[in-house]
């Protein structure tokens, strides 16, 4: 298609979707429901056929580095955890059509709100296929339209999932549109997707720096958006050294590639010596290099020496920065600096420190004796995730389904007017 | 200045707006309200020369349109209204800090909600100085700061209203910087203003259609607006007749120049001729000039027709369209068609219409048997009003202090860590 046939084709899929959110936004629980039964129904079935189409994704993408095979590849133990992901879905409450605080007013109006779908979600994501069937569940049970858009590496598993929740929308009486998948692999489909402001409401991301970066730099709609993890976690000079051994290790070392992993350990200087000797062997023996401050490198000899520019990197990586000071104001201090306003910890047995720490610290997650790795949907009871947003307005942190609503105003009277 | 300067001058605002509003986050609810009470005070004790000031603006503005004139002139009702306004908000319960739905899940961990400030605020307007006192309390009882760039033709009476919230601030010994008016006129200062999203979080534009859009063009940093009202009132076959007279007359007649006034009356055909026999007198008795569809002049021959143009416009002033609609369906679709999403009321007895007419039009307030004047801060129970919203992110609607705010994650463990 040249640019022209692919703003045509953008708008006709816009088109369809906005048509589709109408009905949506209406269906009753049931029949959204019905839906996504139907289509974890339809994708366990059609497993093999599925498995055969991932094969011919992997056969066209054998020159891609392994790491992103890995991601394209769909196994059965993958296509599994595709249908549960959606039967899950399907499990949570409804939220839409919640009213809530509808109180009466001293005019005699009754006044509240009601939750509502937001229209239309443009999801935008790489090379994994699952995403197809997570992210299309969780906007389809929040009543919106959803437009896809995978890498290319993986458009051909990318529609027979949507073929599958195609025939479950059907099932249920549902229109077809509500899921589209982008049918080409043109960039221009991107650009276009993220500037049709008139016919899509939220911008939702899924990859890598580079690629919400580009994003949020090209779009004229809202972007639901992370762009990096700079967690912290702050051993206060009243710490309870058990349980900040405990929290400092599992917030490295549970897992290196989440965004919710520690990056820079902060350590009150009264306590730096004794927290290093119980956590740096740990380390060690995890093979997690360390980068120091002039003070931590007197202490722990085996760190490099940490620039300014560590302090502000997101290393993914068995890698931790280390910087020891005076106490919480330099801790709060720090993070204000050079944190990324994501998940942020205290190790604390003293309330005023905990509350100062809650308080003042501005991340989207503030946490007190609890390890960074538990800023997460799942976690945090929201059922299912669509992201982590790092901005402040609409959603903040670990967005579920409410994330894909919105409120109106409901006000019930019975011939009141205004005097 | 030359654009040089502006931009360095507007840096420099943006900085110490940034600075001050780290104070004014973790500021407590006492020093707030004391320095409100004390801003009203100031503004009391100085009317007299706050009122020469604004003598000075209104000589130098003699050239201005009587509407200008008069939306600039203070008088001593006027500076009253200003110091009631502050002493309002100061009563207002503190949003920040609330912790809501703190609670404990599967892992051990609580999980909940604080509220808190945005961080700071530009607020952009036309010639009201009254704006200044307003804006500014509302900023700062929700712990933020605030820029303020007013009408030129305002500039030293903004400064002067400025001077007291300064007083103030000093007294509560919190930052002046807390409070800015921007010191130029140059129309260079609001293109930077609108895009140093290091600096400023939200912007808030008050004033007329052409300020709001040429704003949300040029803004880099989000914008809580609304550009048109074109609200709806339908009369459905189902409706009490009494009450569609009242509200029909009120939504139009009680004030023509706001928001929230009806500018369309949709009617089921059922009832058409019914209605428009009670409501056409009074009309033309408050010389509302009527405009109808080819059905509508049939029953009411005093109306011109209606143009598709004139079912998207906001009047603003005495004229009505009219539009006989087969039913409810038509009415949704006319509404979804034509209107601005702001706000939309039907007049019914019939509980099934009702909930669909709730439940299918999208905007920002939907109403029952309830005159569309109803759409107000002050009448939801806001306490106060920044404005209204008809987008459907972070705020929806009227907005009071809470659209002024966030809302982060907290999580409070006892050395939980993740497995």
């Amino acid at each position: 298609m040249n640019d022209i046939d692919i703003k045509s084709y953008m708008r006709d899929v816009g088109r369809r979707a906005r048509a589709a959110a109408v009905i949506m936004a209406r269906a009753d629980t049931h029949a959204k429901n019905n839906a996504l039964l139907a289509a974890a129904k339809q994708i366990a079935k059609e497993q093999a056929a599925i498995l055969k189409t991932n094969g011919e994704d992997l056969r066209a993408g054998e020159n891609l580095d392994e790491a992103l095979k890995d991601r394209l590849e769909l196994n059965p133990k993958r296509v599994q955890a595709m249908v549960d992901g959606v039967i899950e879905v399907a499990a949570l409450v409804d939220p839409i059509g919640e009213i809530s605080d509808l109180r009466y007013r001293p005019s005699g109006i009754q006044v509240g709100t009601m939750r509502v779908p937001l229209g239309v979600i443009g999801i935008i994501y790489e090379s994994r296929p699952n995403v197809t069937a997570d992210a299309a569940a969780l906007c389809l049970k929040a009543g919106n339209a959803v437009i896809l858009r995978g890498g290319s590496e993986s458009l051909r598993s990318n529609r027979a999932i949507a073929d599958c929740i195609h025939a479950g929308l059907e099932a249920a009486g549902l229109p077809r549109d509500a899921v589209q998948v982008i049918d080409t692999t043109d960039r221009a489909a991107v650009g276009e997707l993220v500037t049709m402001n008139e016919y899509v409401d939220l911008i939702v991301p899924r990859g890598g720096k580079g690629l919400i970066e580009r994003i949020s730099r090209e779009a004229r709609i809202p972007v639901l958006k992370h762009l990096d993890g700079i967690c912290h976690v702050y051993i206060d000079d009243r710490a309870d050294l058990d349980k900040a051994e405990r929290i400092a290790f599992n917030a490295k070392c549970q897992r290196y590639g989440t965004c919710n992993t520690m990056e820079t350990l902060l350590i009150a200087e009264a306590v730096a010596e004794l927290a290093l000797d119980r956590l740096v062997p740990l380390y060690l023996e995890q093979k997690v290099e360390l980068r120091g401050c002039d003070k931590t490198r007197k202490l722990v000899p085996q760190a490099r020496k940490a620039t300014e520019e560590d302090w502000r990197t997101e290393y993914l990586a068995p890698i931790l920065s280390i910087r020891i000071v005076s106490g919480l104001d330099e801790a709060i201090d720090h993070i204000r600096r050079y944190g990324s306003q994501h998940t942020d910890s205290i190790v604390t047995e003293d309330i005023t420190h905990a509350r100062r720490f809650l308080t003042e610290v501005d991340s989207s997650s503030v946490m007190v004796n609890a390890s960074t790795r538990f800023a997460d949907g799942y976690e945090y009871g929201l059922g299912a995730e669509i992201g982590i947003s790092t901005d402040k307005f609409h959603a903040r942190g670990p967005v579920g389904l409410e994330g894909l609503t919105s409120k109106k105003w409901i006000v019930i009277g019975d011939g009141h007017i205004r005097s």
